[in-house]
């Protein structure tokens, strides 16, 4: 499997932890977004919208969305379940990832930001992603105030974790609060693991 | 079961929408956004977001995010699947889905339409709605461009259609254009299925 990505995205960092806690293997290759190599015309076949992280299977079927991406690694690789418990506790798992994969990164992501700076300045686009990255942190931890630790829901990571730890380098990119609830004591927990701490942006082959 | 929602919010169709497709009996109870319902202290309890929709059951637990709700119900009532076939093909199916739900609505949403209002008038708003919706919607249409009809992944309904025929109406609203590849054909088998068309924002007992 090659995943396609880039060191900084944060979606694409969620794939590389996946695929640490899976232990499967991977090529990686990248797409630098600030250079637009995402919208060369061989890339594009492989992901429409020119967004990173792509995953090309062995037969060359092309899959997009990171979330899209760790549900199938999580389908032909059950062992650790990323997703994990009863309904009810599924559910919570899911939803505390959707605040952040859903609510907050698509709304402060390179594209929305330009958007703004385009409308409002610089500052403005800062004061955006700084706000957004907030509000989603503040309910994440709200949603998992009452769950036991040391990871977001219980003793193992799951899919909010995985969700968590790459906005929280996107809040410190932009001056946003981290230190909010359970949070810090979920981000330790994380960085203590390989499959977080080894997958780091600053780790990455691209990483300038 | 307890869902509370509003008749105008996409969201809360798609959770509509699906509860018909399962065959689920529930009860709606609604807050109107625009009248602020949603930030009152005793739906707070349920939603410290704010947000609709949210899913009471029985013994209190409440549930947010929409996909998440829906994901729930696919696990209680496992007939008819609503992300069905290979690993491949689920893979698709939840792409597609959130193209709209993480990277298309949370960027139009009414929260964030206001924040553009404030920052440069109402029409610049109307027209990053239009824009994000376009994006979105032609993105939905590559995706789903080589699969078999009617519906968006073959012959039953799926994920995402639950997740596109929402965003039509959010799409119209703002004058976004809809005829795109496949789109026009699903949304007609959609609307020809009760559970798609009893569910509409304009029959929920909280219309205007």
């Amino acid at each position: 499997m090659i995943l396609y990505g880039y060191y900084r995205s944060s979606a694409s960092w969620r794939v590389r932890i996946a695929f640490a806690l899976k232990g499967l293997s991977y090529e990686q290759r990248f797409r630098h977004l600030r250079k637009g190599e995402q919208l060369e015309p061989d890339y594009l076949k492989i992901n429409p919208q020119g967004l990173v992280p792509s995953l090309v299977l062995a037969d060359g079927t092309a899959l997009t969305q990171s979330l899209a991406i760790i549900q199938y690694l999580d389908e032909i690789e059950p062992d650790p379940a990323l997703v994990s418990g009863s309904a009810v506790e599924r559910a919570k798992i899911r939803a505390a990832s959707y605040v952040v994969a859903c609510e907050t990164h698509p709304v402060q992501n390179l594209k929305i930001l330009e958007r703004v700076r385009t409308l409002a300045g610089e500052e403005t686009s800062v004061a955006w992603a700084r706000q957004t990255i907030s509000e989603g942190l503040s309910t994440f931890a709200a949603l998992v105030a009452n769950e036991t630790g040391p990871y977001a829901f219980g003793e193992h990571p799951s899919l909010a974790d995985i969700c968590l730890i790459p906005q929280l380098a996107n809040a410190r990119r932009f001056g946003a609060d981290t230190a909010i609830g359970r949070i810090p004591e979920i981000e330790r927990a994380c960085m203590q693991n390989a499959a977080f701490e080894r997958t780091r942006p600053e780790l990455q082959p691209d990483a300038e």
